[in-house]
């Protein structure tokens, strides 16, 4: 089974190579096409092929924009419960008419039946043109197997968020994500489009909203957005949101836009949009529901706190002297 | 101007409300059309509309998959260098044939010189109906610049990745993201395709590899991953890359992959899935740099270290054992 | 109804000329709102409108990134079951404030029930300001219907590439791609949109075509597709694409699109939908260049090569008609 596809400029870094993450992609696409066919080929139950280990991947040759992608894979081996496939990359120049191969990857799956998903379908046999083909395949499978066990789960001193924390406290919802600027984010000039800012802002907003109350949680208001800094290709975002004042009904969630020039040896980070996002929280019948209230730890989160209270009492202020206006 | 888009699953959250961040990027994308014609309305220099700023918005009513949005974008006043255009959102069910108003915004544009982006060109003025239009829109232009003048810049005290730290050290590069698993990462089962994780594992580690050496830099090889959990829609991915190794010409990151099941009240986070990226770094003839040598501050760190050296020595021995057979 | 959107670079190859399969999506997506609006304006059976049709559609001059695409759409004809739309692109290029027709297009749609996908229901009637428009509409309505008669499903001798294969025969520009239907390709319906086949179907075409002229090309005009079948979530598409007659400065590609229902036991693939695409090559001035005569290897290949010139000759034909009509 082979697959092409041309590869565009978001697929690439600003230097014009396609990111590595995007082959990776597509390669496992293609495995679990063929896996899942495979696996339902026979009249049994219907069933998944779950992604369970890529071997090791080396990627002998970086891919350009507008080149085009041929992506081929076979399966390779079948155990009682597991798939092999075997997937190869070519590049191709279109225009100079010439291909090289840019990576080799194997990839393990397992059916899932869609009944239940804990439950594991027998894999048919594929057959082997050849009787050494088969014999190797299974030390391949018991080599992986045996790394598998090995692999006892590394963790520990990573530097997340504490897990520990406390329900219902800032540190608990605070959340950022980093976003690479992208061709397709600056379309008309240079320059990052604002709309682009905003959705990420609301993004990292409505993560930390949920991460609060656990529910399904709607934006309600944006206060208004200054944008101080334009934003250049090649930068790289980071979008911080951290919750600050929550009413009976609603919560204010204070967002910070930071660039960061990666590229440049540039003097730090620059904050370039903060903005106030305020979230309800919904229950089936898109009726709001009561929003547990935030925990203050800190003198600095006591202070955005009653800041926040005095914005949403403007707010509901300025609204009611509206409704009387109407 | 009025523009029309059917509202898609990725642009919604697992009960279906399209995220406030979609509309938002929406209202701007139909602001920046409508101030980047006017600016351009006449012949002088061709310029961009940047955005400069949002008033405050209010979501009314949240919008559905399969509903119709309808942005309509109206300039509504001009100043010498900066252009006000309000947008109206409006749903509509196509089926049951009904709209209603979802959001109404405010946005500020300033025409900036495609020759030099630090330059900002004059607006030609619009024809007001009513004298009293212009009038009241000198008040909002004269409201937004005071408070654009009161906005000092609030920074400080924000949780993120130190900067102030040494270059070359692992917290100088190291990073994270999150990202919100949509219906498009889950197509043939319920759960997050591998290809998917694995792609926004490559974006940490490439965001970590260019912090650390500032120049172009690709994917070199990825060691075995293993898969161990399901993650499941509406779950949160958070990606966090550190570097652990540097030899001569290549950079070695480990990432980690935590889900947090948002909505669920769960036992906290679990580690998904962990792997080794190598990244090289390249000049503009696609040649390898040498890289700066990664700065060790702690125990932990320098472990880290020599078991990446290790495996660098194995891959090394690995493929001279390969190159020889050949 | 008139929809609008900035292009962007993913819209676009790398000489920056939006693909013929973006416009076509857009052009869909324009037709299936309108169309699904009228069929539920009266209080009958909750329907959605499926694609059934697009008439022959000429590219007249093609789009750049950064240009703004004006997609109106307009019923122009019902019958009992099905609605005629016709579509306007316009590119309206903001900065020089200068618009033009790109596209015309004709798309016919069937209403099916919301319950039972199995069931058409009945179309409410259009009011025609002009009696004549009505009975132009009928004819356009038969026309339609007995070509659609006449278009015995062509299939048969479908292979893939070759990898040794002699510049500029068939074999070595033919090209497959392979997708994965994902939730957002089925908004309004359980089924894949019509305008996300025909891109799929564009993009391979001009895969095709670049790779036997390796220069940069462009949608010249796609002949009348007819959609056969109904695609529906978790299928996998095989778009597969060859070249059947060159001419002077144009070349035609046969498409054909295969739907697997990877989770089903089916009795195999069926042919969806099959379409001519015609290209051109253009030089850095956008100029058409001349195109490499399509090598004939095969009785078959003859076979089509003179089928495609008796096309090329009809069109020719109709157009130097309509010509001397004006």
């Amino acid at each position: 089974m082979t697959t092409i596809r041309i590869m565009r400029p978001d697929d690439a870094n600003i230097a014009g190579n396609v990111h590595g993450g995007t082959i990776l992609k597509m390669i496992e696409e293609a495995g679990v096409i063929i896996s899942t066919r495979h696996c339902n080929s026979q009249q049994l139950e219907s069933c998944a092929a779950v992604l369970a280990r890529v071997e090791r991947t080396d990627f002998l040759s970086p891919m350009s924009i507008g080149e085009v992608a041929h992506v081929s894979a076979e399966i390779t081996y079948t155990s009682k419960h597991s798939v092999e496939v075997q997937v190869n990359v070519l590049a191709e120049d279109i225009i100079k008419g010439k291909k090289r191969l840019t990576n080799r990857a194997t990839l393990w799956y397992v059916p899932v039946s869609l009944k239940s998903v804990d439950k594991v379908v027998e894999v048919p046999p594929i057959k082997y043109l050849r009787t050494e083909q088969e014999e190797e395949g299974r030390k391949r499978y018991d080599a992986q197997k045996l790394e598998r066990m090995e692999n006892k789960q590394k963790n520990g001193d990573w530097m997340l968020p504490a897990i520990d924390t406390e329900p219902y406290t800032v540190r608990y919802s605070q959340s950022s994500l980093i976003h690479l600027v992208s061709p397709s984010d600056c379309v008309l000039h240079g320059f990052v489009q604002g709309g682009v800012t905003m959705k990420l802002m609301d993004e990292v907003a409505g993560i930390v909203a949920a991460r609060h109350c656990k529910t399904n949680i709607v934006t309600a208001s944006v206060d208004a957005i200054n944008f101080h800094h334009k934003i250049q290709k090649g930068c790289v975002l980071t979008v911080s949101g951290r919750m600050t004042f929550t009413s009976n009904k609603s919560m204010e969630i204070e967002v910070f836009v930071d660039i960061d020039p990666v590229l440049e040896n540039s003097k730090g980070k620059t904050v370039a949009v903060t903005a106030f996002f305020t979230y309800v929280s919904l229950d089936k019948h898109a009726k709001p529901l009561s929003v547990p209230m935030l925990k203050i730890e800190t003198e600095d989160e006591k202070k955005r706190f009653e800041e926040g209270e005095s914005r949403y009492q403007q707010t509901k202020a300025k609204r009611l002297a509206q409704a009387q206006h109407q």
